[in-house]
């Protein structure tokens, strides 16, 4: 880890003049604060974090950096995060990537002068890296959830993507469905990749045709799925049933068949990712594969703080959480008559 | 501001001892130590803080506390504080208060160590008061939304309650409904306390009956309102109608409900104050208050960087936003044939 006098040699100054820069102290003329602002950059010096780790400093202090604050997925997983982090004596502040890595390392670099002591980490896909790496080389303990980055080592928690996709597809095939689109996330997200292979392999185990044309990309966030249902709703032979990466996805997508006229699932049959939390009790809706969404947060601080503690056993773990298929109304038996 | 004389004073050591104390820097006995930290509590001394004060760092960070990070009115604020906040070039921290007091203690201790330049501040209750004025005493602008805390001048952006509690009887009562219940959040909570004077009083402008038994407390969030619907079940005469103080206690309402053979609305209507934004495109049920929740965020965020920059008007000020009444299935006309 670097120290301030690696920066001084650096920056080719003295480390009062690091000093001076840092904590604002003293005049610097503008010329050498860039210098030493470069020097620090170019070697990761974090001012805070490197005095923590001289003198060990606990702060007690998680951060759990999500993609999506509105996505109910994300808000019960903070719930389950925060109430494991209490009982072990421990307070979380929440970061939101809103999917974009650089937001994301801005985070990072937050958190880095800021004390924490541990990370909860959604990454944003597999750019993520850089950031993680930050996060590594200055000694602070993270778990990743939801979603895996590929090329790096260390503690997870993930759902079963593939398999959820697998028993969602298995049950529109079973209720008569042949032509079923795909409406799949960023190709940059692991539980995109996932989801997506695990349509491809179903359809294939039951020698039903691939057609490029019903595979969509799409993002994961609600915003507008205007354009990407419009694609869809052009094409020539129309799909009996939709295959949405998440919630959100097949939130946006029903929104859309509404405006034209397509009714779900008389029309049109739905089933998606994760479920949306609120509506359970009240008017279920959707067809979902759910994730013990709650779950995630509570194993992944656990797993955090017994890493942080060191607890934890020196090899890396990984828990997989499967989910549960939830069949609801969104999805019909096309041969079966319509009551 | 307390310095780090005045602690050492305070604790009767030398200034160099209690840097060691806040640094871990050196060996300081437990005794000297106790009594250091002591001292510094009394003297409401932050480290970071006043470090800070000292070379006005800007850190560009912003905090947002709300009290239910599960709550869709609080992650569309939030959603509306973070996209206001990148526009005016600042990054925000989430913290979730669970409508704990004891808890937003600690994360207002957090905030303060932490370096951030103002906090969006949603109050646990008329409690807040004392965190609040921590925040003042140590100098970070703070802006209140959503909830007043009485005695407290400070920049607020603030629903209607009243008038949307009002607007919603009169809905009720224009619809046929005499006895109407009203299951109301807890005292110490502004919006509640609004909310019930709301419905008050326009059952009195009716000269409608005031029934104490049919005013029924509970808490804001999801948990269970298990018992309190008991009581409300176990009336001699019961309501033909429920006015509920938020979305969470409607649900929750409308569980037990069901779970009693009773239908909404056929049996009971049932009105709120707040929505569940991710219902409103898939299968909007509830009659409500709607308020504009993500412009509380944005709004709130405009008014704290203004505060921060000294931009704002040196008098406090208070935004009023007013609630939207959109009505729906879940409360019918009595005097109505059913369909």
């Amino acid at each position: 880890m670097p120290t301030i006098l690696d920066v001084a040699r650096k920056a080719n100054v003295s480390a009062m003049t690091v000093s001076r820069v840092i904590n604002g102290s003293g005049p610097v003329n503008e010329e050498t604060r860039r210098r030493v602002e470069q020097a620090m950059k170019e070697l990761d010096y974090y001012p805070n974090s490197n005095a923590r780790s001289l003198v060990k400093k606990e702060t007690r202090l998680l951060s759990l950096l999500i993609t999506d604050i509105t996505n109910p997925f994300y808000t019960t997983l903070a719930r389950g995060a925060e109430d494991a982090a209490k009982r072990l004596g421990y307070r979380l502040i929440f970061c939101n990537s809103d999917e974009d890595p650089a937001k994301e390392k801005e985070y990072i670099e937050m958190l880095l002068s800021t004390q924490v002591d541990g990370v909860l980490f959604a990454p944003s896909g597999d750019d993520s890296l850089k950031n993680l790496r930050l996060l590594r080389k200055q000694g602070i303990p993270f778990v990743l959830i939801d979603r895996e980055v590929p090329n790096l080592e260390c503690d997870k928690v993930l759902g079963d993507s593939m398999l959820g996709a697998h028993k969602l597809m298995e049950h529109l095939i079973e209720n008569g469905h042949r032509r079923i689109a795909c409406i799949t996330g960023p190709k940059h997200i692991s539980t995109a990749r996932d989801r997506l292979q695990g349509y491809l392999a179903t359809l294939k185990l039951h020698d039903l045709e691939i057609d490029p044309s019903m595979i969509i990309e799409t993002e994961y966030t609600l915003g507008s799925h205007q354009e990407v249902m419009q694609k869809l709703l052009e094409l020539q032979t129309l799909p009996t049933a939709i295959f949405a990466a998440n919630n959100f996805v097949a939130l946006g997508a029903i929104k859309e068949l509404r405006k034209h006229g397509w009714k779900v699932p008389e029309d049109i049959s739905v089933v998606c990712f994760d479920d949306l939390d609120l509506l359970q009790d009240l008017d279920p809706f959707l067809t979902v594969a759910k994730q013990p969404s709650y779950d995630f947060g509570v194993f992944g601080v656990q797993m955090l703080v017994e890493r942080i503690l060191g607890t934890a056993t020196s090899n890396f773990r990984t828990i997989v959480l499967p989910p549960e298929i939830i069949i609801r109304r969104s999805s019909r038996n096309i041969n079966a008559a319509l009551e």
